[in-house]
């Protein structure tokens, strides 16, 4: 199933789409405003999904929201997860923060109130705020079952679905206040989209992202070749803290970011970024 | 003005308490679950407050939950903020860290999901997720009206008011996630309270905030030695992200924290963590 949220005749939505990613159909659900969120919690009480409700209209009729408008709360995110990708930050600033190997996942949070549609144009803030805007394409699990203390053995059990995020981050502000959350938290730094497929339609730990910047091939990377895998990821947030259904982990990026290439590629105002993630679709977001 | 939120006869209510601590008066209000949010944000649409409702009680017979119990979203957090704290943590694990000098703050987030009330028990996690719990006392200023790139010389325009949270912290997993966000937000880690104190009763540049272990005097800071006054914090938190009211800024621990001693002196079950700051009142939290 692909649960995803859209407006259409002056009206918020939530709904199914359809396999082929075409039609997309109407719920009942009484308040749309928070997207998929209602539903992934009713799911993991056992309430069963609203009924049909409305026309079915062609996908691109409608203006696709992220599926989570306004998450729970903050994204848990990870850093520096790919090998290839804590290979191209060993050259960069990031070096003197390299430990030798990295014994556990980095995680930060990320403000869900910077999430925006998987088509919207992300406003980039003023240069005297950052000139160091750069993306990450990444593959994000919703949780369905929350739960504290989530042994990795049990922890696919925990995966509502999936997601794609763009882990937008101002490498500036993200090194100047040693912690990230700030340079990661900026308004509109978090596309996402276009749905979420169920975890009965695809296993993320067997998929590839791909990020293109205005056409151009920047990020190539199999989720098998984390460095902490989903059920790792899981275990890791839910160790003293309780996660609740429609949680989302951002599961870090692969190589290829703008601050990889030397001397580093920042993005521009016009500047078109796009990721697809195998089993799930595509977004693409202009800066401006 | 300083409003609380409690428990009393099997139900939530949010009211205002006496000058004098003694007296908790009831507010007219439909949903108490999230304590004093929806009044910060009624106030800051220029809304009047509610009306008193309901029989004024002595503060000693009700149950002071956290004014507020599940916050907006994370809290934004500061660390290092104080000289004298930043000069103990040179002795730490956090000298190669420890950078000559902060030209910008430190600031990273603690889920809101973790605040509890200020006489309640913090149940700490394992001793497998962390063996060094420790306590952070310090000021938390709440927000007013909200904006964006607030700049410093308008920034107190923007406080509400302010309590009083124990940022308590797993050293342990703070360190070795390298971000610092998982080890300050385990279920517990965040009593706060006992109430609002309004900022045209207390300005939180000039208090003094001090911390107590089973009796054992810890913590004495004047806020007015913050490394980052309170309207840099809150330019730096709204610089590109738009702060909402409701939203909390913890603004670091003075020096006496129990990693700070050496060997240092970790919380253990059965230790009572006491916090007063001058114009606000105490909160008091168990460890088990």
């Amino acid at each position: 199933m692909r649960l995803a949220s859209w407006s259409w005749g002056g009206r918020e939505h939530v709904g199914t789409i359809s396999a082929d990613g075409r039609e997309a159909t109407p719920l009942a659900v009484g308040d749309a405003s928070r997207g998929a969120l209602p539903l992934i919690q009713a799911l993991a009480r056992g309430e069963p999904l609203p009924q049909p409700s409305g026309t079915r209209l062609p996908v691109d009729v409608v203006t696709l929201r992220a599926p989570l408008p306004r998450p729970l709360r903050s994204l848990f995110c990870v850093g520096r997860n790919y090998r290839a990708h804590a290979q191209e930050l060993a050259g960069t600033v990031f070096r003197e923060t390299m430990p030798t190997s990295d014994p556990w996942p980095i995680v930060f949070g990320k403000l869900g109130e910077c999430v925006i549609g998987p088509f919207q144009t992300v406003r980039m803030p003023s240069p005297t705020t950052t000139i160091q805007v750069d993306y990450e394409s990444e593959l994000a699990v919703v949780i369905g079952r929350g739960g504290r203390d989530i042994p990795r053995s049990r922890a696919m059990d925990h995966v509502f679905g999936y997601t794609i995020v763009n882990d937008v981050t101002a490498r500036d502000v993200q090194m100047r206040h040693q912690q990230w959350d700030l340079g990661k938290s900026f308004d509109d730094f978090c596309p996402m989209g276009p749905w979420i497929v169920t975890a009965d339609e695809l296993d993320g730990r067997a998929t590839r992202v791909r990020g293109w910047v205005n056409g151009e091939p920047r990020q190539d990377g199999l989720t098998k070749d984390m460095i902490f895998d989903i059920p790792t990821l899981i275990e890791t947030c839910s160790r003293g803290i309780t996660l609740h259904p429609g949680d989302v982990i951002a599961t870090g990026t692969p190589a290829g970011v703008g601050m990889g290439f030397n001397p580093p590629r920042w993005l521009k105002s016009g500047d078109l970024v796009r990721i697809e993630i195998d089993g799930i679709g595509v977004i693409e977001n202009r800066f401006e």
